[in-house]
């Protein structure tokens, strides 16, 4: 099986666990279920999911097993919850006012802003209550639990993903300021903490040891920074049929991306000098060839 | 010490906490502490600090002191965080479209919207990292971390406060469905659930056994419906000097509150037998003057 195949079976698997939730079930009063209904919406968009699938991925490689139980699927769930309720809020009027998120319409215009309010503010606290559940259920420690939390809730909130999405705000009167730095500053705080956050919950639910929790930070540090690199080229390269989004949305405002600041080629370069960088520091680890051709199927994706 | 200078005291104290909260202070990187300025600002409007004080009232009751330790108030002020994190949103032009809360102009105009919105994040999100990190210095163990991030995230969340937001949302072009039933229930959720999740907080960091547990819910229950009732007969008959916010602003949109549906001296008989109620339910623990008085205090303040 290919990166790309496995990726997507395990994404799959994912979906079927995020639909499972139970705390997200629908009983019957559409009076304020409306919120449920908008978040099970904005999840099931889709996506790569790649966020979880680095989770259980992480967790496999640092406890030496091809198979994950459940709630290690389960915790990884927590993760997209939390990137999927930054989509909600980023997409609407006041932040990026995108109309379309993968080809469908953004939760604020399929239901309503009100709506997509609540439900993003429904998805930012869900992931804490799961945690927390599989902790009260046995399935982890609660020392394990708490772990998590203190990664997700510091990796997404104001020092992490919230204040990359401030400093982008900062940025969009700035467009003179924007360097090659800054652009790595905000990729590393926008999307970078939560993938971080993915590979550390697969090293903390595998109970993995100091050194190994480093591998997966520099992992996900380089493959993240990667996967931004990439996004913008792609702004620039790729047609709007194969993102299910308009093509050089960023480009039309004249906000520089890395593509501009680095230009194509030196772009497309330092994208796969980190996956090969990302792909070493794991590979004294039994098993990690699926990690490490991820990376750098993350850094030649053409979508 | 009367009943209400001991919560104005009480309310002081927890000011304190919340401006000492590590995880908001600043660093000097203007580019995207805007954010953690926005909270601190919304934070730092007041209000009467009702939830965290019965937080750390109830851990007084059920331990039998008269002092709490800090961690104690710091975890009381997640409860805070919330409630501020909801109020940002509330406010929002998608939401309520108030520009004023408590005299002053609120976080989306004295900010910016997409500001008050990553604001209002950071709030729903931090008392988990600082309910975890309490654990993870020590001061309180991981089982009682998980049982008040499992609390604070259930009544916050989809099927708690945000619920309550809903059916007020939806509630807003059906003004005929409006009636005595409807409206207890969106305050159970809206501001009900928040206020048992305090009471319960407090039961949680005491230790306190499941009779307690039920005590403080049932009197939460009871003063969070009195509070409700109350706010909505202010809403009819106060001024606005005294409430910092323009009065009438439910009735100029024709919505139905108690006051409406009950008539004033109904409604006010139904705030005062409920705090009764509630007051009765924990005399049998020494030490409940206090939180009895409270709960009279509430029902029959003016402002």
């Amino acid at each position: 099986m290919s990166a790309t195949e496995r990726l997507m079976s395990e994404a799959e698997k994912i979906n079927r666990f995020l639909s499972d939730i139970p705390e997200l079930s629908l009983s019957g009063d559409p009076r304020w279920e409306r919120v449920l209904e908008a978040e099970r919406y904005a999840l099931s968009a889709g996506g790569k999911r790649i966020r979880a699938v680095l989770a259980v991925e992480f967790y496999k490689l640092f406890k030496g097993t091809n198979e994950a139980p459940s709630y290690v699927y389960e915790a990884a769930c927590a993760v997209e919850l939390t990137h999927t309720f930054s989509l909600i809020h980023d997409d609407m009027p006041e932040m990026d006012d995108d109309d379309m998120r993968r080809g469908k319409p953004s939760t604020h215009v399929a239901f309503d802003t009100a709506t997509a309010l609540l439900a993003g503010d429904g998805l930012a606290i869900l992931p804490y209550e799961i945690l927390a559940r599989l902790s009260l259920e046995g399935k982890i420690s609660p020392e394990t639990s708490v772990k998590l939390i203190s990664a997700l809730s510091r990796c997404a909130g104001n020092r992490g993903m919230i204040a990359g999405q401030m400093l982008d705000l900062w940025s969009e009167t700035r467009y003179s300021e924007i360097d090659e730095a800054f652009l790595k500053k905000m990729s590393e705080l926008k999307t970078g903490r939560m993938l971080i956050c993915s590979c550390v919950f697969g090293a903390i639910l595998a109970n993995a040891d100091e050194s190994a929790v480093n591998a997966a930070i520099g992992y996900a540090e380089r493959v993240g920074l990667a996967f931004q690199i990439v996004d913008d080229i792609l702004d620039v390269t790729s047609t709007a049929e194969a993102l299910g989004k308009p093509i050089g949305s960023d480009s039309e405002r004249q906000k520089p991306t890395f593509a501009d600041v680095l230009g194509l080629e030196a772009a497309q370069e330092l994208a796969e000098k980190l996956s090969l960088e990302a792909s070493e520091l794991i590979k004294k680890y039994p098993g990690s060839e699926f990690l490490s051709e991820l990376a750098i199927t993350l850094a030649t994706r053409k979508s």
